[in-house]
């Protein structure tokens, strides 16, 4: 059988090629694909051929944050049967390293995840009609959701695997720095997770409206505010318990130490190369300031969140095109001021 | 009753003077002080004037390292007697505002800590012959070390409170990078919690065999070895489980990245103003970087083990000068490669 | 100034008497009580003359449940304003005892609280139509919800501290043993925590359909499935990963044992004297048994979960009664198959 | 190649057999058992036929504490070469269940565990001249130890795991009731992971002599003095930290609640069926009662502490026999007046 895919094959040279599906084994799944999100990293890939030490050096079937549903199932899978509706989890950790045997999945020494750069031969992805699952990676997703909310499992799982890494939320204060897809599918997470007050930064209005969608109770421009956050939150050694920092700019980060209270945590989830921060706040303060990278039984938990519609993820998607119009989708992703999450649909 | 003290004027200008003891409370001791240990940041007080942005601006009794032997106590103190050789805790929190109440007095907003010049007016210290103390400073220190080894009670629980809040070392893979007196004395503490491995690296001989002496198994010369720390110890995603950063040295710590283990802790002990860190790592590795300030009960833990001798902290004290030469001390004490601790002793 | 109160003189013996008020200092606050909610511990120091070895041996006026709404202000109040609408939190830790200096107020060796019968003298309660209460007691509660809910601050803190003696609760599977009351409104606490799944347990249908309007799933009713449980949850070695047990009886401690997961956590939320545990599951599996005593800052939590409407509670409220009918209430709560929680009105 | 093995085929029925040693995988190890320690299980599977539940139905090679020497290696072996003195790990688990993948192995739901009768076909032990190990299984344990030292090491790392289920014990107060082989082991592992203070607590001479030996501060006879734990220790709400539970009666669980702090956690290491526990207690002072079973990762850690010489586990050997005399090496370990760990010798 053979399927269309979108091959990335230089820096803005992205083509839809036809290539084997495969053969399906007995513990796996055959999945027609119908809606795939676009991510950051993607964009990165399109636009600048990587990111950071990362290059593409062969041409990679695109994607890792895809929903479908089931055509086929191997002759031992129960979890899922055909017509059942999917979102498909991007990430195979090898299940035998010491981080996979010790329930680290995330940090596998051989993790293959789709539509990465980082191993070579590349891990194909899931920008294509048709793909084989492994039966574990595939997240039943019911019938109230639309594909394209199925696939923003992916982003929300790293949401909800940075809320994890900040211990219990409840009654907590939390600062969300950066209200991007990301950001603003976590601010849904944080509010599930039983925060007390929740407020966003970012100096965009879309992001901060999508922000308030989520269940963000305040919203600050600091493009139009740039004090504010200082002025309203430092008093007696800083207002808030968690910073969840989304935006991975070194300026961004080092503002959130005088608001932050002794012994608050920051959870630093965007990337950069480095930051400059101020260590004499972080010791003073006994701040903890911890990465969130991925994520990994939370792929299951952001699934359940959206398919029991417990976080209404539409106000985050902005955006769908065919297919076809993959390169267009990048162009118009770029445009932080107006959109959010761009998707794409498959079908044939 | 009038008492000598050392009094910093200015930068380098200590003087001996003569002032008032005070009345002792009922629930109040006079000591007479018999040791007292020059810290880095009375090193900096007396070449710089200050340290970052805390200045010296009125005079001030230095010193918060000291140990003595109670002359008196008042109506209503139980915990020691006239006779008893103590180590006095600097440190004096309001026991009223929001942190005092939640158990981190470390981060009280109305702190008195001996000899700091952070509040105005500034409070006074433990360099001189006589001093009236709170009951609860003082914690008793038994027959069997001397008072110079009772001083090394608060740099002991800088250490002590650094490994708390690293959680369990038990079995752990250390890494103590600069073995000054702080992590000198935190290796001892590091060793005591447990840890099954002491890496130690400086750029001195004389820390690094102190670090021996004191628990480490390994010493790394950085000046001598630079590629050694990590050659040894990047395989694998890393070796480390704790990082204890004692330098300050924003090139330091970023060195630590690469040793440290997926979901490792750096524990942040040496203060600067800034550093640039790898976000990155940070981020892909979910380490966990942590500042240490001070200590709460951890002083009278550390107490408690100079007392009953299961840590040693003699290899740490260099060098005893009677109190009125306490400007050739600073000279001294400013010479990190033949001086570890340099000790004043008190008289009349 | 005076005020009626139900004073309990003895089993089955309450009484509405006049008393003084007193006076009102400058950190104090007069408050018109409007609304108050009647405990388990009420009913057994009404209908028993105590609760297990507390014995009520003098006149006390009852009551820890209340609300309403603020009539003068002391000079220096500043949280509250006169026509406010409050929550009454009835715990007066001394602050100064090593728990309260270590953040577990709830351990103070000197605790106040409202109408308990613990220390001699008791301490009076909230059951009247006027008190003075310290200022850090009033807990504002806005005006999007009657006195009634707001009287419920208590019982919910008593769940949300429950809640956060076991960890985050995010995406996890919760077990709740006992839907009176305080298990209902718990259930409330457990959704805002983010649990994915909640089961219910109980052996009357009205506390089973108060649990599912407070957020359950599942309601099992044991008196009529009394094998349910085991045959639903405990495969694999168990469903759960925590448990609320509410009831205090024994025998339903005892079959959580088999249902919930290896490493997992059951909060110990009711009372009882004693209870016959297998050791040999909790060893075998880890389980971690772990109680819960009232609360500390989880009451300003609770206030703020009511006053927000993230909690409805409404569904708790079976029955109000007016203070003059305090002996009719106790007769109604005592029978759970239809009641939940009942409350008494005040006014003059 | 054939050996030699003891093999219980029913009660008070163990017989000197031979049998084939099978082939050795490329993965695996050939070693010549040196030395075996008689388990309390062990006692019971002889005297009694089984413990609790778990029955001898079938024959099997018990043991499951040993240690020899490496006499061949498989092809891809890399961790020990012939001649290196090893313990030899008991468990086995899938490395493939849900626990597993969790880190949590010790839980795995196909453990294979040395001379185990709770599975079947049971799962044959270590009792015997020579054995074919998983590569994993070996531990080196150097050249400074004895064998009987090395085959220390599974008991010690029981108690490891213990002190791990407990966090940080740096400081702590520790009270161990229960001073048999593995409470006395469980306190060097106390020792070494930094507690400020031991008591501990049995109804025999020779465990309490053998507890002081290995790092206790106090021993107290309670069948000679059966107050004195409740006298010294249960002011201000109790004294201990942490409890390690080590005898599994019920009775002696019940008295450590009065003498545990608030907040304070109870590890229960020793087994039995079921207990009597003061649930108001528990509840009151919201004690942490975790059970405690085998370990994972500990055994290395055992291994080194045994083989560095940390712990010093001589004091707990009171005797050895040859393999040839296992009956009587029953016979004698049942006497816990005067035996600790006695253990066999194998030789050909």
């Amino acid at each position: 059988m053979q399927t269309r895919a979108c091959v990335l094959h230089a820096q803005e040279d992205v083509r839809i090629e036809t290539c084997e599906v495969g053969e399906m084994g007995p513990q796996q799944v055959l999945v027609r694909i119908g809606a795939g999100g676009v991510c950051g990293s993607d964009i990165h890939y399109y636009w600048d051929g990587g990111i950071g030490t990362i290059r593409v050096t062969e041409p990679i079937i695109m994607g890792h944050e895809v929903a479908g549903v089931v055509e086929a199932v191997g002759a031992n899978v129960t979890r899922v049967r055909p017509g059942d509706r999917i979102a498909v989890c991007p990430s195979r950790p090898c299940g035998k390293c010491k981080f996979c045997l010790d329930g680290e999945q995330q940090h596998c020494l051989e993790m293959q995840f789709f539509g990465s750069a980082m191993r070579k031969p590349h891990t194909h992805g899931g920008f294509r009609d048709r793909l084989i699952a492994e039966e574990y990676q595939c997240e039943p997703m019911g019938d109230k959701v639309s594909l394209g909310e199925a696939a923003c499992t992916e982003p929300l799982a790293v949401g909800v695997h940075a809320v994890n890494q900040a211990g219990s939320l409840m009654g907590k204060r939390v600062l969300v720095t950066g209200a991007g897809p990301i950001g603003a599918l976590l601010i849904g997470a944080v509010r599930v997770a039983g925060a007390g007050e929740i407020v966003a930064m970012d100096i965009s209005e879309t992001p901060l409206k999508t922000a308030l969608a989520m269940g963000a109770q305040v919203a600050i421009n600091a493009a139009l505010e740039p004090d504010r956050l200082l002025a309203d939150y430092s008093a007696n050694k800083g207002y808030f318990d968690v910073v969840f920092e989304c935006t991975g700019v070194s300026a961004v980060l080092k503002q959130t130490f005088p608001v932050i209270r002794p012994r608050g945590t920051i959870v630093q989830v965007g990337v950069t190369g480095s930051a400059d921060i101020p260590i004499n706040a972080l010791v003073g303060k006994e701040i903890r300031l911890v990465g969130s990278h991925r994520f990994h039984h939370e792929y299951a938990e952001a699934a359940s969140l959206i398919r029991e519609q417990r976080i209404d993820v539409k106000p985050v998607i902005t955006k769908t095109l065919p297919m076809e119009q993959i390169a267009q989708a990048f162009e118009i992703a770029r445009d932080r001021s107006s959109q959010m999450k761009v998707q794409l649909s498959f079908a044939d």
